[in-house]
């Protein structure tokens, strides 16, 4: 079951999970598959709610993401297996089939073709309405010092936020 | 006083309140400005929390946050007085000074130089740590066809959140 929530209801909440660690399920040609992700911003653009999601060129996340356009933001609420977050934020989902290995279990979407999963509850389903790739010229030197010694940069996905709910 | 907050503690107020418009302020060159703005995020990037502004090519704001890479989000928290918004949404810092004509008290920042504003007491202090120009090729057409029959398009700015606290 699916308890309808306001995402900005939740703003602390997931804001302060995107600190931890929260996931990005994407899926395109049959295949899910789901990154954790410890940055993004939510709020409003256009006069639409807002995940934005920053996703580097490298990731298989982005293919599936570009393919068609939509993503969940699955963000733990309650208690939760850690060795999740570890498991997604390590192993490429080119090589495993990251929910068949940690067994996890997919809810259909109500919005977008993508599901949401039931060990990290709290969904957010997106559309991207607008992508851009971050400018590597213009990157803080503290950043680029830390994230980009391999040149592997980020595009920003701003993802609107068709339905937002809590997996019971 | 200022009472110091976590600003993810309060990112529903802040979120809601951007829906119905907070106030930007920028200073420079002994000037100080604020804008009314409907639109931002926050959450993480590069590891720092951060508020991202969207300002159009074409609003004083945007010369000032360019000149010092500092600005202020003013939010309403609790009573106050909607006409401000209204006006420092329609005015433009080129020709009224804003603050004088509302008669509003500016509190010394603590960690950048632009001030907070006392009537509109929650506070986030940013400092610009990243900026981009939106990719009008990539605007969505019902964003096309709302808001830029004028060619006047936003450049978002990345404000490392460096203290947020309430006016009291």
């Amino acid at each position: 079951m699916k308890r309808k929530i306001e995402a900005f209801d939740y703003a602390k909440d997931i804001l302060e999970a995107v600190g931890k660690g929260v996931l990005m399920t994407t899926c395109a040609d049959g295949k899910v598959d789901t990154m954790t992700i410890g940055w993004g911003t939510m709020g409003i653009q256009w006069g639409k709610p807002i995940f934005i999601a920053y996703v580097r060129e490298s990731r298989f996340t982005k293919e599936l993401v570009d393919k068609n356009g939509e993503f969940t933001v699955n963000v733990p609420y309650g208690q939760y297996d850690k060795n999740i977050l570890g498991f997604c934020g390590t192993k490429s989902g080119r090589n495993v089939d990251k929910i068949k290995e940690l067994g996890l279990t997919l809810e259909a979407g109500e919005t977008v073709s993508v599901p949401a999963i039931k060990e990290l509850p709290l969904t957010l389903e997106c559309k991207v309405i607008y992508k851009q790739e971050q400018n590597k010229d213009a990157i803080a030197p503290f950043a680029m010092e830390r994230y980009y010694g391999d040149g592997d940069f980020h595009t920003a996905y701003y993802g609107q936020i068709t339905a937002a709910y809590i997996v019971e």
